[in-house]
């Protein structure tokens, strides 16, 4: 190559490696990694529903599957530490509420109703509060009953991407030292 | 133009094609089609809400339309398959659970909550599983009475960018036939 | 530089010139500010939800706090017009409904619940209509009791970038005038 066209080559270089830059840059500038309210509200919100799921049709695994490894359920009867500590307390059944009643045709069933759901989220962790009741159905003839009520006040954090709860505390309005009735709006 | 500047145009050319390409390639490569779990889930649980707002208020035409045109409805009466016989299925009252009691001042009302939607998503498919409990008011003094329980095991299809039911089976813990009680966690 | 090397220079700025409106435009054009079906219903139903927190914890600040400055909240007591004068509609107690019952351990609550939201979006406003119930356990062994039952029609309107209740209506089907039995489908 003469030594006009060589500078000429290296000039036309820089527009080239440019427009390479160009061309990877915005791709990577134009797609960060999407973090938009309305997907962790319906992650958020999804999750609680299958940790309803599984408690309420006794899956040991789908219960402990909602918390984080190091996560916490408060309840009731105290504070369960760990994720393997959340499925034995699940599978032992302490918390199965489903009981036959006799003469009935077919099993009795609890069943926990989930509303009113407000999460604020701070990067990769999240709080949240839902309100709950419970129904079911352990007469003989299987007509229901509606009970309890409470709320949820939730700690999250996103691991690897996915929502799981950090800590659970669960309130109970029906319960003495559970309930929450005369304190300040909990929601921040 | 001498041999030397055609050249050097031409060799320019180059960066000037790739400059347009990177002009348009990093549009069409960052701005694909938008599908995120958070708008996938809001459509389908407002869907949900539009389905129980049409069958509450008696709106056929509604009810029908948060179905495909081969949707199928699967209740304890049995299937109704497709879209217009769905429609006819609601204008003809069979589930029509409004009526009027005796010395009351405005008619009565039934009300169908639903709760703990939890949804998976698989391209343009998802499934769907939804509690729901029922109340009416259909008492002389209009005082309201909570009553039948059960949940939804959805399949979805997305048919020109809109989610509906493709496939919706009703599970109720009150009737017999149709209760799930005693079975696994249907979520997937 | 000489003459070849200037012309050959000015050549190679066209697609430098190029590849810079590359890297610029296409970052411009590809993040619009965002706008998603997602982000909406999810902000709406979240407000929703601090709406009742808001007010089953009697928390006046956070109740009006979900209202536009010149918001209205339509009830069965009539027309509350303005930020303001919501918040001291509920400040004053008139809406309070958690009462002490005699030889109870801890208080009584309200808690309403709220389900179905289906949302409508037209640009900065939008529609949604959502049912609730309540419930409360003003009893002596705080027992609960499920009691009325209901729908909202809202108007949103969104307030630099916030979505807040423009007018909120409550509807009641116990309570004569406020019923909207027999009425048409309200969502659009």
């Amino acid at each position: 190559m003469s030594a006009s066209h060589t500078t000429c080559f290296r000039a036309a270089l820089i527009p080239v490696l440019a427009s390479v830059l160009a061309f990877t840059a915005p791709v990577a500038h134009a797609q960060p990694k999407p973090v938009s309210y309305g997907d962790d509200y319906a992650h958020i919100v999804d999750l609680q529903g299958r940790y309803i799921f599984a408690q309420d049709f006794n899956d040991a695994d789908g219960y402990a599957a909602v918390f984080t490894e190091d996560g916490v359920l408060d309840w009731a009867g105290g504070e369960i530490k760990g994720r393997d500590a959340i499925r034995k307390f699940k599978a032992d059944g302490v918390y199965n509420l489903s009981k036959n009643a006799e003469n009935a045709a077919w099993p009795a069933t609890t069943r926990h109703f989930i509303t009113n759901t407000v999460v604020t989220v701070d990067g990769d962790t999240a709080k949240a509060w839902t309100y709950w009741f419970q129904a079911n159905n352990n007469t003989a003839d299987r007509k229901s009953f509606y009970g309890l009520y409470g709320h949820y006040e939730d700690d999250l954090r996103r691991v690897n991407g996915q929502w799981l709860f950090s800590r659970r505390a669960i309130y109970n309005e029906g319960v003495k030292g559970r309930t929450k009735a005369g304190t300040k709006n909990p929601v921040k």
